[in-house]
């Protein structure tokens, strides 16, 4: 990783010129500086066209953005005038099909000085809204996005298993919709203390207390024996179990299928970068129900944007630091520790 | 696998003593005779309680049966008097707990020549339905209760990997249903032709075509590229499609995700014992849906008796075999090539 000069980057047809006001780090960014051919991986499920990594190529990572209109390109409308603050799906199209802004050789990102967006997924940021609120609109998108798939119907008794920047996402997004009891697990006090900070119910630390139990406990209803092998004859359930998988590391899945209740729905938020081994017929044996979900639908970006525009959506806790481009390397190392940091966000 | 005498079975409060008058051999106990512990293994994801399996004692397997009562034990109501023809689900309990029948050191299952069951769980079978079709009811209750479980809604193009007796009780399940259009492969010719009995729509030959292209193929309007990388930001879909694995074979499920369609939906029905290594990079890209699923609820299976005993799903095609007790050893020698058979049911 450097800090260095590169061209500018051109706007064409349909496409604007901004300037970054704030970039958020992401931590499949701090992957990718070691593993980007896994990242070039996620991008080729994707129908084929459009752009494909190569580890051969340089790249201006940064794809959690608010931006100011600098110029705008041919054939655009000029409905948002240059000088207006913005955000966008971090998704550039032309004529050679897709890229991603910040995955991309073609399309730099916002950890970079100037970016180019197209015009038709440009969303307004009234004046007055924090920036680096507004560039944390993408990492909370993509929990809104995992509980909306999780179809809750009410009284679920959710887990959020790991609080990092997305556990914190999910956490937020089911308190938004009003979600509960939330129990969430971390090793990391100063995680638990933002998982409290933005909704969870309880936490737990996991090497002192399996958030199993825990939850298992709040699920059960008081009085019952859930160990009693009639139960299920009977027709004596607890209320469904959904637990959020948000750490993405080999055998953690495992776990959850290991730690859950019957027929719980496991929503795999957390992208495991590695193969992953399962034992099937744990699974089978409690029928769990898994459910990969990956970035967020354009309404739940732009519903995520508005949230935080209005304030009810409450983001502020989460930006913990904030540097120049210059500190950019400087944060990549500080995120590793769970203790120091929830996001930090560029401001350049 | 032996032949032998073993003490008759004594019914206790509440049960009944019955005599097998047909039984199928199921998969299960193919498996079950090399791997018995793993068997046990899938007991124990239950709740604790109830009899646990050991290797070191005998067993009577037998759990798909139909058979006649010859006793009615202490506590009973005589509701269904001696004589009887019965179905029941394979399930036990008493004061110790549960027991599943044939997999049980206290409950022999059909196989033998006797069975004890409880009183309550008895369904009867009206005088003249075929006795080989009612031991159907318990396989064919699996593949209803794989179709309820993956919450058809319609529209569906739905793919079932693997015709043995669990794919083909699938199958007839969708049909009975009124679902598909339904594809179907197996290797075998003689599979697949039972596949088309049962059903199934279009049929093919792994080894010739890729059921992946075949069952996509059908799911996408005609005009379509389905590779156009702008389809997602336009909202463009295909109709949801359902996989149903049906092999349980260790790397059959990453297969499925590799060739699955965007937010494809894997009912996984086939029961892998072994570990299973899976890319959750590429569930996530296609956000990818699993269900595991295991036998069936009280209601299902008593559904599949009715529509057994009303011929609206007709099993016949699936009786590829009978044969005494004597036959058994050389009838799970023959059930290992998917040539020559699908059920062979043991009639004492």
């Amino acid at each position: 990783m450097v800090v260095d000069e590169v061209p500018e980057p051109e706007p064409g047809p349909g496409q604007v010129l901004v300037r970054t006001l704030a970039c958020g780090i992401c931590g499949s960014d701090l992957h990718a500086v070691r593993h980007l051919g896994k990242v070039a991986q996620l991008q080729a499920g994707r129908p084929a066209g459009g752009e494909q990594l190569s580890t051969e190529r340089d790249l201006v990572m940064g794809h959690e953005f608010c931006a100011e209109i600098v110029e705008l390109g041919p054939a655009t409308t000029g409905a948002l005038p240059v000088g207006s603050t913005v955000c966008s799906l971090p998704i550039t199209f032309d004529a050679d099909g897709l890229g991603t802004v910040g995955y991309s050789h073609r399309y730099p990102g916002g950890y970079g000085e100037l970016m180019v967006l197209n015009e038709q997924l440009l969303l307004p940021v009234p004046a007055g809204t924090p920036v680096t609120h507004v560039a944390l609109t993408e990492p909370m998108a993509v929990g809104r996005h995992a509980v909306a798939r999780a179809g809750l119907e009410g009284g679920e008794v959710l887990l959020v298993v790991g609080c990092g920047p997305i556990g914190l996402a999910v956490i937020a997004a089911l308190r938004h919709d009003g979600r509960g009891p939330i129990i969430a697990a971390d090793f990391s006090p100063r995680r638990r203390a933002l998982a409290e900070q933005l909704g969870a119910d309880v936490v737990v630390d996991p090497g002192q207390v399996s958030p199993f139990d825990t939850w298992q406990d709040v699920a059960w209803p008081d009085g019952v024996d859930r160990f009693d092998p009639l139960l299920r004859l009977q027709g004596v359930s607890p209320d469904p179990g959904v637990v959020f998988e948000c750490v993405g590391v080999p055998g953690v899945l495992q776990q959850v299928i290991d730690g859950a209740m019957r027929r719980t729905r496991i929503m795999v938020v957390g992208v495991c970068m590695e193969p992953d081994t399962i034992l099937p017929l744990t699974g089978i044996g409690k029928e769990i129900e898994m459910r990969f979900v990956l970035g967020y639908e354009p309404d739940e970006f732009a519903g995520t944007l508005d949230a935080i525009v209005e304030g009810v959506l409450d983001v502020d806790p989460l930006v913990t630091g904030q540097v120049g481009i210059d500190g950019i390397p400087g944060a990549f190392a500080a995120l590793a520790d769970p203790e120091s940091h929830a996001k930090i966000v560029v401001v350049p």
